[in-house]
């Protein structure tokens, strides 16, 4: 299935000069949603992944299906103040300014296999936090799974390293 | 499964007096999130749903794979500013002010048969919005499905008319 003529391009949002990927177009066709999840399960055959890591917010529309099929559990990565129990953080840099992601503490056991689920791969920074959370509690990252790629951003230099796959790349 | 043993209380959470219901319990566990799962779909057995809408974002962890198992495609209703493209807004009172969701003006066509996922039953507001939204655009709302209800707060008594079902209810 052609999974990229099913996402549809904004101009300009959320400001000039960005080419927004919407996937609510994607989300809505039964036959592409479920494409899109069998794919990244299928990339995640034999890894042995326990659970599925990933970072809000869409990170929880991929992510969770994905646990679902491969049999696995999921672990939301949240910003600051959402999780209830305690928490680790992980703060980083934007062009201007920091942000932060917090995972629970409790959510990995150490020498758990965990498999990081996301949207969307633009420069990396949301991605690399959540892993750094995850090996901060002994777990193991032995995937990165994306549905989209923004390859002139080279967000896969930063996660060198890991075995990171997109389903659809973007070379511009 | 005893679904409501996986859930995790924490007593002052957001602010003092709420008893939060903290689900990433469940989720991490890969037997009770496939449960879970499982027993939203089987609810939504032969109602002929081609649409599962959730609310930001719990609603995306719950209604995502449930869309998936039932052969459905997903609409997030999502808070102002997140859409990309053109949406419908609805503005609801909270105790103190406003709140607002948004849709996609293109997210469902007329006479489509949609159910409302959710985590969480509390005093309704969010799903009364998530339901006129999708009935501003012609959707037929033939489900509304809860993981936990409060029925303490009696939020079942604002979605009169409507098929509700919860899977965990909580008495205090």
């Amino acid at each position: 299935m052609d999974l990229k003529s099913t996402i549809r391009e904004i101009q300009d949002f959320p400001k000039a000069g960005i080419n927004f990927k919407d996937i609510t177009t994607l989300l809505k066709d039964p036959l592409a949603l479920k494409a899109t999840i069998d794919a990244i399960s299928e990339n995640l055959k034999d890894k042995g992944v326990e659970i599925i890591a990933g970072p809000e917010s869409r990170g929880f529309i991929v992510g969770v299906p994905v646990a679902c099929q491969v049999g696995a559990g999921f672990v939301p990565v949240r910003k600051p103040g959402k999780l209830p129990a305690k928490v680790e953080r992980y703060e980083y840099e934007l062009e201007y300014g920091t942000d932060a992601l917090e995972i629970h503490r409790d959510a990995i056991k150490p020498g758990q296999k965990v498999a990081i689920v996301d949207d969307l791969l633009a420069t990396g920074g949301t991605v690399l936090a959540t892993a750094r959370l995850i090996e901060s509690l002994g777990g193991i990252v032995v995937s990165v799974q994306f549905l989209m790629e923004l390859k002139f951003l080279n967000g896969r230099d930063r996660l060198q390293g890991y075995d990171v796959q997109s389903l659809i790349t973007y070379d511009e």
